[in-house]
C-alpha cells in the first residue's frame, strides 16, 4: 500500500501516475518501457502511464502520485491508501488490430472501443491508433455503429419541444462562421437552435473560438435550457457538456495529430447532435479544388453517409452541398471573423455579402423544416428576420444571457501582405490561408489571423495589399511572414 | 526568457517540457490542448509535449522544466537561459496522412519520417500514427526504403573479418531461444556472430531478457569489438548499442500498443542487422495455426520479401520455414529459458530436445555460409560441436566475458495446472500460452512464466499436472489464474 499524493501537474487530456525510483512497495528498477498501469482504491480503478520521479522533494518513496486528471478521476483525499497493477491490455485492443487488417467491425465492437476509451482504459496512443486504423476505410453500417457508439448513454431530452434544431459544417473553408449568424435568424423567428459548437481541430478557429469572443461558451445544462426556453437559441462549446465523452477525447488526439478524417468527423458530429436532443439538423457540405472535400462525387457520398445514419437514428438531415472554392468572409481567426459575424447582423454597408447570402440560404433551409411555413419561403422569411434587425437583437439577448466575453484584442503585429503583380484575383487557396493563418498563431490565440482585402474575381494592381496578417507574439509572426513569403495563397492572373 | 531546470521525472521515452501555470514569459492560460512546443537555447531545438505544474515547489513562475529525456537532450545546464515556441507540425506528417489514404510512399518520404523520429520530432502519438497507418499495407520497395532509412547513418564496420553472421526468429513460439544455443555454437568453430537481441515487445521473454538472466546484455561498441575478435560471438541487447535509433522509438511504440505488424517488424530486423555490419543472416520463421505467421503463402510473401530486400542492400539471407504449431522447449519465460538452453548446452538428458534440435538445424545452415565447409555438413558439424561441450565452454566464455549477471530467480508463487481430462496432448496454443504468460508476469518479470511439463502428443491422465505457472507478485498470479482456469491453452483428446 502507498499514501496517495496529488501533484499537481497537467498533462492536458493523459492521466500519469508517478512513482518514485526507490518505491517502497514496487520494484520500479525492473520496469524500462512505457508501461501501463492501474491505480485501485478508489470506486474504479483509474488506467495511466507510469513516470518515474527521482526527487524526494516531490514524492517520497512510500507515496503514490497522481496527476490532475487522474487526481480528480480517483475521486479520493491524498494520503489515501492505494496499489498498484500492471493493467491488462483493454479488452477491445484486438478489435483494432482486426481493423488494422481491413476487417468490417460489428457494433458490439465499436461500442466496446468506444466503452473503454470513455472508461479512460485507452492511453492517447490506443486512440490514436483507433483513429488511424478507423480512417482509411469504415462501411456506412460502421460509420452509424461508431456514431451510435459515441452517443452514449447520457443524452439531452426536450419534452417540451416538438423540434430542436441545428446547423454545421463540415468544414475546411476559412472564414466560414454562417453558424453564428444562422443561429441569431432561428432564435429571433421562435424556432429553437442548440447550437453544439466546437474548438478547432484543424482550422484557424472554430465556431466555439470565434463565439467565445462575443460570449461566454462554456455553460451547464441547466443554463442550456434556460437559453432554449426563453431565447430560444444557445451556441455552446460542446466540449463544457456532460455528453459524448469519447468524442471529446477523440477531437483532442485528432488536434495533437493534425487529422480530421470523414467517417470519424462524420461520426463525432452526428453523435454530438443526437446526444444533445436535436431533431432536425442541416448539414453544410462545402467543395471546392482546396476544400477538404474536393469533388461533388465526394460530397454526395457524404451526403448520402448522413442521409442513412440520420434515417436509421431519427435525425432528420438535410445535407447541402455549397460552393468551397474560396475563403467566406474577410476574417480569418476568431476575433476577425466575429468582427464579420456581427457586421452582418447590424446590416452594416460593409459587411461581408458572401458570408451573408450563405447564412440566409442555409438559415432558410432550417426554417423550412416549420411544417407552417409555406414551402420556398425559408430564405426570404431568414432576409427579413436579418433586415429587420430581430437577428441582431436576438444575438445580443443571447450573448447578454451566456455572459459577454471579455474584449478580445487584434494581434497587433501586423503586415500588408502585397500583390506582385497586377491582375484579377483568380483564386484563394483555403488550404494555404489555413495553414498560414495557424502559423501565424490563429487556433491558439484568438487575436490571430488574417484580414483579406481582396475576394476572387476582384482587380489589384501590383503593390496593393491582398491581406493583412495579425500575430500576437513575434514568434509566430516571424514563421508566417516566411511562410508568406514563399506562397501567400493567391493566384492572380 | 526563462531559466532551465531539471525535473527528473522519466517519462520512458516522451519528452515533456513543464511551464508553472503563472509564467512570467508565456500566457500558459490561454493553452488548453495537448501542445508541441520547441525549447531554444541549446545546438538544436528539443521538442515535447508541455505539461503544466501548479506547485510553486516544485517549478518557479520564472523557470522552464525538462524531464530527463529532454534534459539529457538538450545538454545545457540547470540555470542557462531557454525560451520556448509552439512547434510547427513535422514536416513529414502529411506524408503520413497520404498513407492513410492508401498511398504509396516514396524512398525519400520514408527517410524525411524516419529522420524526423530519429531528430526526437514526432510524439509518441505521431509514432502511433506512423506505424498503424504503414501496418496495413505496405509495398516490397516501400519495405526497402523503409528498411534503408531506418538502417541510418551510424553503421559498424567490421574491416577484419570477411563474414560476421547472425539469426533472428521472427518470433510468435513462446520458449522457442535457439538463438543463444546457435551462438555457442557458431562462436565455438570461429565464425564471428553477433547477435543483436531485442526485449520482449508482444512475447513472454526476447531473447535479450532470456541471456540477461545469465550476462550482462548491455555493452559498448569496445566491448563488443573485443567479445568478436577473442570469443567470435557476442549477445547484445540493441537497445543499448548507439545505431538505429529510429527503430528503438517504433519498438516502445509497438510494445505499448502490443503490435508486430509484419512489415514493419521486418524492417526493424533488417536494419538492425545492417547498421550492426551483419553481412549473413539466417532468419526463422515459424509457421502454425497459432503462431505469428499461420500459412505457408504468408511465410512465402515474407521469404520472398526479405530475399528482395536483402539483395537490394547486399545482406545474405537464407530465410528458413520452420514448425510452429507448438511451444519449443519447456520454459516460457526469461529464468526458465535460461535453465532449457544451459541444459542443451551441458548436452543434459533431460534438455528439451525439440529445443536442441531446432538450434542444430538453424546454426547448420549459418555454418554452411563458410565456403570451406563440404555443402551439407552443417547439421552434422553443429551436432560435434555441442555435443564435444565445445559450445559450452564458448557461451561460459561469452558469458564470463560480457560480465556474469545476478543470480535472478524463479517466481515463488506456483500452482499445477492438471489435465481435467486423460487422453493425449492434441494442441498447445501459442498465443494463448504467451498471453498467459504475460498476465502470469512474464516480459515484466524474468522469474515469472510457465514450466510445460507435457508437449503435444504425450499421454496424461486426468489430474496429471500439464504445467507449472510462476509469477513474482500476487496479482499478476491472481490474473494469470483466473484466466487459466477459463482456458489453459491445452487440447487433450
Amino acid at each position: 500500500m502507498l499514501s496517495l499524493k496529488h501533484i499537481s501537474i497537467n498533462s492536458f487530456n493523459e492521466n500519469i501516475i508517478y512513482l518514485h525510483k526507490d518505491c517502497e512497495a514496487y520494484k520500479v528498477d525492473e520496469i524500462s518501457n512505457m508501461t501501463k498501469v492501474e491505480v485501485h482504491g478508489g470506486v474504479t480503478p483509474i488506467f495511466g502511464f507510469l513516470e518515474i520521479i527521482e526527487d524526494d522533494g516531490i514524492l517520497a518513496t512510500n507515496e503514490l502520485g497522481l496527476n490532475n486528471e487522474a487526481f480528480k478521476l480517483i475521486n479520493l483525499p491524498e494520503g489515501a491508501d492505494v496499489s498498484l497493477t500492471i493493467a491488462p491490455q483493454p479488452p477491445s485492443i484486438p478489435f483494432i488490430k482486426r481493423k488494422m487488417l481491413g476487417n468490417i467491425l460489428s457494433e458490439t465492437e465499436y461500442v466496446a472501443i468506444i466503452n473503454d476509451i470513455s472508461n479512460h482504459r485507452y492511453s492517447n496512443i490506443d486512440t490514436a491508433a483507433f483513429l488511424i486504423a478507423t480512417g482509411s476505410f469504415m462501411t456506412a453500417p460502421e460509420t452509424l455503429s461508431l456514431t451510435q457508439s459515441l452517443v452514449g448513454n447520457k443524452v439531452f431530452h426536450w419534452d417540451n419541444e416538438n423540434i430542436v434544431v441545428d446547423h454545421h459544417c463540415l468544414g475546411g473553408i476559412p472564414g466560414n462562421k454562417t453558424d453564428i449568424i444562422i443561429t441569431a435568424i432561428i432564435a429571433a423567428y421562435g424556432m429553437p437552435i442548440l447550437k453544439t459548437a466546437s474548438r478547432s481541430i484543424t482550422s484557424c478557429a472554430g465556431v466555439a473560438d470565434t463565439f467565445s469572443v462575443l460570449a461566454n461558451v462554456d455553460l451547464d445544462e441547466q443554463k442550456i435550457r434556460q437559453l432554449i426556453e426563453n431565447e430560444r437559441g444557445v451556441i455552446v462549446d460542446y466540449n463544457t457538456l456532460p455528453l459524448v465523452s469519447a468524442c471529446k477525447m477523440l477531437s483532442s488526439i485528432e488536434r495533437t495529430l493534425g487529422i480530421s478524417q470523414q467517417h470519424n468527423i462524420v461520426s463525432e458530429i452526428l453523435a454530438i447532435k443526437l446526444a444533445s436532443g436535436v431533431t432536425n439538423l442541416v448539414l453544410d457540405i462545402p467543395v471546392g479544388p482546396t476544400s477538404r472535400i474536393k469533388s461533388i462525387e465526394n460530397a454526395v457520398q457524404i451526403r448520402k453517409l448522413v442521409e442513412y445514419i440520420g434515417d436509421m437514428l431519427s435525425l432528420k438531415i438535410d445535407a447541402v452541398i455549397t460552393d468551397g472554392s474560396e475563403p467566406i468572409g474577410y476574417g480569418v481567426g476568431a476575433v476577425l471573423e466575429a468582427r464579420d459575424v456581427m457586421k452582418v447582423l447590424r446590416n452594416r454597408d460593409d459587411a461581408p455579402q458572401d458570408l451573408r447570402e450563405k447564412s440566409l440560404f442555409l438559415a432558410g433551409r432550417i426554417l423550412e423544416f416549420d411544417p407552417k411555413l409555406r414551402g420556398g419561403q425559408g430564405y426570404l422569411v431568414a432576409k427579413e428576420i436579418l433586415q429587420s434587425g430581430r437577428a441582431l437583437e436576438a444575438i445580443n439577448r443571447i450573448i447578454y444571457n451566456q455572459g459577454k466575453a471579455p474584449q478580445a484584442r487584434l494581434g497587433n503585429l501586423t503586415r500588408e501582405i502585397t500583390a506582385t503583380r497586377s491582375g484579377i484575383v483568380d483564386s484563394i487557396n483555403n488550404q494555404r490561408i489555413t495553414h498560414l493563418g495557424i502559423l501565424a498563431g490563429a487556433g491558439q490565440y484568438p487575436g490571430a489571423g488574417f484580414d483579406l482585402l481582396k475576394k476572387v474575381g476582384d482587380s489589384v494592381s501590383a503593390g496593393e495589399p491582398l491581406y493583412i496578417i495579425h500575430s500576437t507574439n513575434s514568434n509566430d509572426f516571424a514563421m508566417a511572414n516566411s511562410a508568406i513569403d514563399s506562397d501567400n495563397g493567391y493566384e492572380i492572373k
